[in-house]
């Protein structure tokens, strides 16, 4: 499993006027921390689709334990639990400043072949990555 | 239960490179069709909140099915499922002008005293609208 | 001059802590404007880019008079002032349900042929849909 | 004056389907330079709206000149003009990893009395910080 750790700051954008983060907006949150972990283990999602392999998002779940606010740092755990079949599964987890967890998040993708937008393998450029980490 | 229809139209600046609506825009697709489920019967989120009572979204899945594309009319299908416990739960069902299901979606939302933020009961106004939808 | 009025329901999503709309949303309100402006007109902006045309923004500027509040609904009316040099200028005049001027905006937005990336010239699809408007 | 810079790489969420981020995002990244330039001299925007004042956006302008992709680094100098009267005036360039100028924008503020709702002076706390820049 690779677990990687990721900081974002809450901005005004993504407040509502309840005071506090959009719940639709954590699903953006999770995307800016599976394209962190990518690049700290050395290669982009950038590059995965110039490459020709996009990864949608099929599923996607979400508990909203606590509210964010405006300007909150928040820390995102992401656990990537499957790389290497026709999906991938995601886990976040995401702590306040005072630690508290205040959201968890599942997401699972897939590989698609950009020419022919049908499923494909995860691309060797990304799997000789991921494979230390699931060794 | 209580089942609406809403028809939305996908803006431009929900979609994103891959070409199609990004999929954390769904969430607000929901938001959208459970507004107008209110409205339907003749309440406003708006009025529940000015009389004091919120209901923030606790828990949200979807399953992404098919790509919505930029200008499509989409139909949603809300579904409310619950109202006069603590929580309220809804289903959607989005569907492309082809009839085609595109997503499926769940919402479990909470009634929240806005003074005190502590969970409250449905407030009467919306009870008495709902009720009829639940015999 | 083609005038066109455009009524839209302000989101959730689309407020702010502040409690009204967050300022950046307004240029995806001109955008449901002019979007709706051309199907007035019995064209869709969907069918050029499909026809191989984008009109990106090249420049845009706002004024914020009121706030706009969550369901507000509001009142658009979009000037398209110029369609048929390089160049195509638009503006826009939003009102709130008490007919109040809420902001005031422009946009500027330029043929842009989607094969070579470089500009061009009004597409004759939808020349012919405006010329009798510049009449 | 005061000058600041502020690094931002572009989410997938802000891209739409010409492939660049959506013009309608560079009001949220001014208000990121923005905040973080108040950060920069040990101030936060977020402690000025706890203190009774806001800082509403009443005018922004752009110029787009080039596009920005997905997942580029962007650097955006912004330049606080003024801050002891009615008005903060700010202008922003956003540049690529190549030194491109892709972006120019102006924002202009004012203060209001979060109680009152009016229109009120620079806080002290934050004329504190912003003196020194303007001697």
């Amino acid at each position: 499993m690779l677990i990687t750790e990721t900081k974002i700051n809450v901005r005004y954008a993504e407040t509502d006027k309840m005071g506090v983060v959009y719940h639709g907006n954590y699903a953006m949150y999770y995307e800016v921390a599976r394209t962190d972990a990518l690049k700290q283990i050395g290669i982009t999602y950038k590059k995965l689709e110039e490459n020709g392999v996009m990864m949608p998002v099929i599923q996607l779940s979400s508990k909203f334990i606590k509210s964010a606010k405006y300007d909150d740092e928040l820390t995102i755990i992401c656990k990537m639990k499957t790389y290497s079949g026709v999906r991938v599964e995601i886990e976040y987890e995401l702590y306040n400043e005072h630690k508290e967890l205040i959201n968890t998040g599942e997401t699972t993708l897939v590989y698609v072949d950009m020419k022919t937008n049908k499923p494909t393998r995860c691309p060797n450029a990304l799997a000789e990555k991921m494979k230390p980490f699931f060794e």
